[in-house]
């Protein structure tokens, strides 16, 4: 695609360089934010540039928060005993939203992955251990490991577990299993083994 | 969606005005850009804004440009006689990728539509018309209406007709017919109605 103009060209190129973006959804974009107000497109890059400048992360939890403490963590109602492990903001989200879970919450900011050079002290692991660790009137019960089933995944599991292990602190991992309404003959062996491996007493599983 | 951040939140509301982005893929937009350098960041900021601060529209045919004429209308090389006019920019980009247009254009910036409270005066009609009217040493030849067939298109093209037709100026339409590659079979039956009716020397059809 040959622009006209270079300025043009420039934003083109920047907005195609979002996920998922390619040039012809960009210089869309492009044309709607030329048709905008001056003042709307002034609100429309500092919302942008606020994402770096203004964004916090929550000292506790180090998820995305406008203050030093996030909601959830400040929030007395939520149990402050639990602790459920995600690798992202976006697990806490899909979390949130079954509204079943009421403990806190610690965003790694990735997994373990040595091949995208991301190692143990890249992630927020150590300041879970010093969480656990740390004495406090409503001390850290239990770890719920909610990251996913991959070897990444698993690994970090697993180095998080040990790392906690000594620390007398019950550790558990998310129920994996067959979907709610998926067809046990369209499941993958792994999974449809665990569920058979992991099934709950009948009384419980409703 | 429940952000854990106003500013966040903030981001996404602004992501999500983008043509066919939703809250999901804003949010992917947001978690995007909060990785990015300060440098980085500043500089997406910044070729937004600059859409509208700094892109021009070219004087004579109103497609954007860096300068005060866009490299179409200064290229000594195009015909100079010969001027499409079209809708918007994206219709200028598609005429020109088929490298067979060597004209000028004329961008109207729309079509005429009452029920969007598109009038005359909110396109470059009246602009055209100077433009054809004007003494110059390469006059225009000839007018090419390259507008959608809608309606609006019709209306907008009709009224240029008529505006254009007592400066004696040569008006052409492109041709509608049935697409290359296309079987008979499928065509709706105006466009095959059109493509009988506007047939051609079978000479000139290669």
């Amino acid at each position: 695609m040959n622009l006209p103009s270079s300025i043009l060209q420039h934003a083109v190129d920047q907005l195609s360089s979002l996920p998922g973006v390619g040039r012809r959804a960009a210089l869309r974009f492009a044309l709607h934010l030329m048709r905008l107000s001056d003042s709307e497109i002034a609100e429309f890059a500092s919302s942008v540039t606020a994402l770096k400048s203004d964004l916090h992360y929550c000292r506790l939890c180090h998820n995305v928060s406008d203050s030093e403490i996030c909601p959830i963590c400040s929030n007395p109602k939520r149990n402050h005993s639990l602790v459920c492990v995600v690798e992202n903001l976006q697990d806490v989200l899909a979390i949130e939203n079954t509204q079943q879970y009421s403990g806190l919450y610690h965003v790694l900011g990735g997994v373990i992955s040595p091949i995208d050079g991301i190692g143990i002290r890249d992630l927020n692991i150590q300041s879970l251990i010093d969480r656990v660790a740390t004495p406090s009137d409503t001390p850290v019960s239990e770890v719920i490991l909610a990251l996913p089933t991959t070897m990444e995944g698993d690994t970090t599991a697993f180095y998080i577990n040990r790392q906690l292990e000594p620390l007398g602190v019950k550790v558990s991992a998310i129920a994996r299993g067959i979907a709610i309404g998926d067809n046990l003959e369209y499941a993958d062996e792994i999974t449809l083994a665990r569920s058979i491996l992991h099934r709950i007493p009948f009384n419980e599983s409703h």
